[in-house]
């Protein structure tokens, strides 16, 4: 996995050094809400969206100074979620990457104007990638505000607050995740096959599967995680899934299943990446990352 | 003022009716939020943002349905901003138009993620308006983007925040009000014009300074109503800027002069309207609407 890994840096740093430089012309007097969204957004962190995006485009023979601003823009969509999520309203977590949360750090009316200024500036940054023309920006605005919004994102947070303190069947949990976490996931491939400029018809299908599938195996790993990790290594609460209450896929399959599950889910996506005759070593490398990770 | 509020009554239904029909098909397992995004949009209001939206576009000899979804949109902007700015950790207002707030109806949690979709149906809704060009649409995924984010609508929110408790200048005033509420009153008039289909360039300097002057004698307005008002009329407690501590047009220049200051600015706002050579009755009524409004 050396050369996984060593790529997986190399589009964390890329997509870092473009967020650094999006950000590094303001001294406003709205520094205060700047630096908390720089706090949160640059914290480090897989970039894992970002890479999704920059590798769809890579296998696709595109520029990656084509999909660098729509890499941007998915990771400060998650960033705003994170931060709103450790809200004390939401999950009123105080640590996220072994740092204290936004809000800790800032103060819950700073934390949350960092979330809303950071989805706010996403759609900017798609909207204004100069390399490509009108019509892939527009599309790319329509592609992350259906997967961010309430059919997506928030959707799933939704569903996933009113799963609390309910025994909940795995059908629901796999709806749940598929927009809590799999939409913007969905967005991020679409979006680096979006940026290739190559034709995007033939092999969509398939990029939308191999989505899902490792956004599947993405959850239910972070809940293994959750499960049996600890607190050093997660730099977050550990079995806060289960003070909570929530119904994971651990506490629906066991710890065994939930594995095999996790290990079929990558296996899917390889396959539907196979039938789309998109040839990465990174993508295929990256279906088994999802399950294998230790944190 | 008959036949202007008559003309106002016009936008806001037509608005209204267009943002039902944006939630009419909505039954999903998100029930809630769309619920309290519909509870915070439909309310009431003055739809101030859409009928300046459709008024210009009316102005420039443009046809209304290619205004409506941007004037949809402005008003999801609008009605998340207040959902956010009432939220305990924010101004923390019970009340609005004269009805519980969106958390006290729906519980934090649920009113947060409200407003992080109306935000998010803003982008969705400006991006695919069917009846304008690619490159219209994505211009307006710019102006909206710029006018609601850090630089604009919530700087100003970040500034205010800061004033609290500060003994602040007139200037430090008009700066934050001019990013809090005159960015998207402003975006308001320029989506207007974008969406006539007409030629923008000879008119737009004219129209942003009207729409700043209006901005701005709608706030000294709102100071005032704050000040001077009732409770049942408002329908929010009334003095809560005394209350915050917050430095407003009225505490600084007085009652009368804030007055006067906003009618100034009403007549600054008809000059820049004349000079632009946009002849409308509806826009010089609302100059004066604006300052002279009970509520």
């Amino acid at each position: 996995m050396k050369d996984f890994e060593q790529q997986l840096s190399y589009y964390a740093d890329i997509t870092n050094k473009e967020l650094e430089n999006i950000f590094c012309s303001s001294s406003l007097p709205q520094k205060s809400v700047l630096d908390a969204m720089r706090y949160s957004l640059l914290s480090g962190g897989k970039r894992l969206r970002a890479a999704l995006v920059l590798s769809f485009c890579d296998a696709m023979g595109g520029d990656l100074r084509k999909a660098l601003p729509y890499a941007c823009a998915l990771e400060m969509v998650h960033a705003y979620s994170l931060i709103h999520d450790d809200l004390p309203c939401m999950d009123d977590d105080d640590l996220r990457r072994g740092k204290p949360s936004c809000h800790i750090k800032f103060g819950e009316a700073i934390a949350l104007l960092a979330g809303d200024g950071l989805l706010t500036m996403a759609f900017e940054t798609v909207s204004s990638n100069s390399l490509l023309n009108s019509q892939k920006n527009l599309q790319s605005v329509m592609i992350l505000s259906r997967a961010a919004g309430v059919y997506g994102m928030i959707g799933g947070q939704v569903m996933d607050m009113e799963n609390e303190n309910k025994k909940v069947d795995i059908t629901t949990i796999n709806k749940t995740n598929l927009l809590k976490t799999g939409a913007l996931i969905k967005a991020a491939c679409e979006l680096g096959v979006l940026s290739s400029d190559k034709d995007y018809s033939l092999v969509i299908d398939n990029v939308r599967k191999y989505a899902e599938m490792i956004g599947t195996a993405f959850q239910i790993k972070d809940d293994i995680l959750d499960f049996i990790g600890s607190e050093e290594i997660l730099g977050k609460p550990v079995g806060s899934d289960e003070n909570n209450e929530k119904t994971t896929y651990v506490s629906v399959l066991g710890l065994e299943k939930a594995e095999q599950e996790a290990i079929n889910m990558a296996n899917h996506a390889k396959k539907a990446l196979h039938d789309s005759n998109i040839k990465s070593d990174f993508l295929v490398q990256l279906a088994d990352f999802v399950v294998y990770r230790q944190k």
